[in-house]
């Protein structure tokens, strides 16, 4: 039996055809399209499914099921995506319509990246052989997936796992969401650029200058490689974010005491600058920690596929 | 059949005999004492339970399980108190002494106290019919009992559910787990008495002094009592306050979306001021609220009994 994973972006929809153990056969992408009501997402993601089945030289009917990863707020029991800022969606029936497309009662499940990001670790990647697990997504924003005793937890009616909107800092800066001070307003790639930005214009003689000259723009790597060139600036920067970073996850650690909690997203790169700070953290701020089990923190494993991969670990995860 | 819950405070350890339904039949009661490591808090658990079968005339044979909430760090799995300050514990194995002394392999089950409140409120009060539920014991410090689909939520080995150690503000005010800027250093009943007397502190004429005299002492209700008189120091005190205790509340919404957030300890008597604004709040600040279920803030409903009626539930939760 195959898999399929489809991974829906704001630029592109990237599927694969995988076998159960995540081995990718061929893979299909088209760009996203901006949809109308009456021409939605799911004509593009049948038209992946037909190129992926054409050129693996399989028959629907061998697809166990088909996992789809969606940015936005998810109805994943009835496959309807609820809301999604980025690929402009609102109340699509994606699963209905897709078996309607298909001319097939196929199972499909539908979740959000970083729910499909936890998933792909534990079946692929950074957390194979764990039941207790936490991926946080550091990017734009904070996502999270968490998973307990081996089955993705989403909140009733998969309306939470949202950590990136608990609040770290009362009465702090803006989010989105309409709270202030949330976490992803703190240590996401989005915030490690502004005290970038802002530790840079403080200091006109910071070797981040130069780093960022280099690298044509001031992004979530400047202060870490300027930091490693022993930029005092620099190494304040990263100190001050981690700390935040680490603030978070001890939260989550306190509330679900995962046996690991990992961190992907580009700053998932840093390796050990990060990982050494954070397991150091939980060894003593986590609550009753000579008690309690240990939590351990570790980077992401799964690369360039993790999108399609997180998808059909999301299949293998209902099954 | 009957069921015994057994409520192990830091002053007095209190016993009741229950039918299934929550009505309990006969009460005994022992002081809590301070024991040596070879005379453990099991004998006089005992003790109130010969009482109670005295009492209410029952054989052993006829209880189908014994539930006791206990203070401190827990391992419920195996019965084990393994820390807690109040009853100066550390690694007592109560279930199986206990099971030594009543010479009879009985049900034994061990949580602590905000555990075993959800548990109650959710058999016996305002969360009957609901599956999805947080409580939080507004005290000394904040407990949280957490339960997901009608099973009790501890963490994996019960080391997490401890949302009164999840950082709200970054950087704040240092918490006794080591930790700056917990969520029971703002909004606890102790940081609300703390919040009190530094405005009064800071307002000579406020209405707070009459109402402390009043009641011989600052307590949590002197502000709120204040507040209800027009006091514009007491009312910015409680508008602070709730909106730390909102802040907590919300960041559980997002993470776990649960049907309904019970407030319990003394600060629940404060009724609709308390729950008008924490709902208020829940209305607008959860995460996608337009697209996500509501969730509800209401009070206990449970009061002299809720200790014993948190352990005969908890014996029900694992039936």
């Amino acid at each position: 039996m195959y898999i399929i994973g489809i991974d829906v972006g704001g630029m592109s929809i990237k599927g694969g055809l995988s076998d159960e153990n995540g081995n990718i056969l061929c893979y299909s992408t088209v760009k996203t399209r901006v949809y109308s009501p009456t021409q939605t997402i799911s004509t593009d993601i049948k038209t992946v499914i037909d190129d992926l089945l054409n050129a693996g030289g399989v028959a629907l009917a061998d697809i166990a099921g088909i996992g789809i990863g969606h940015p936005g707020v998810i109805d994943s029991a009835n496959g309807v995506v609820k809301y999604s800022n980025n690929i402009a969606a609102e109340n699509v029936h994606i699963a209905s319509e897709l078996k309607e497309f298909l001319g097939a009662d196929i199972p499909i499940f539908i979740n959000n990246d970083a729910n499909c990001a936890v998933l792909g670790e534990m079946f692929f990647g950074a957390a194979k052989g764990f039941k207790d697990v936490i991926l946080i997504t550091v990017g734009t924003g904070i996502g999270s997936g968490i998973v307990i005793d081996g089955k993705l937890f989403e909140g009733r009616e998969s309306g939470g796992a949202e950590a990136g909107h608990t609040v770290i800092v009362a009465g702090g800066k803006p989010c989105n969401c309409g709270r202030n001070g949330c976490y992803e307003v703190y240590a996401s790639a989005t915030a490690l650029i502004n005290q970038t930005k802002h530790a840079m214009n403080g200091d006109p003689n910071s070797l981040m200058h130069r780093v960022a000259r280099e690298e044509s723009e001031v992004n979530g790597k400047t202060a870490f490689i300027a930091a490693r060139l022993g930029d005092t600036s620099a190494i304040n920067v990263v100190n001050n974010y981690l700390n935040y970073l680490s603030i978070g996850l001890v939260n989550l650690a306190n509330v679900f005491r995962p046996e690991v909690i990992i961190i992907g997203g580009g700053i998932s790169h840093e390796g050990t600058v990060l990982t050494d700070k954070l397991n150091a953290d939980m060894s003593w701020q986590t609550f009753g920690n000579e008690y309690n089990p240990r939590v351990n923190v570790v980077t992401a494993e799964l690369k360039n596929d993790a999108g399609i991969l997180g998808a059909v670990a999301l299949v293998l995860n209902k099954r």
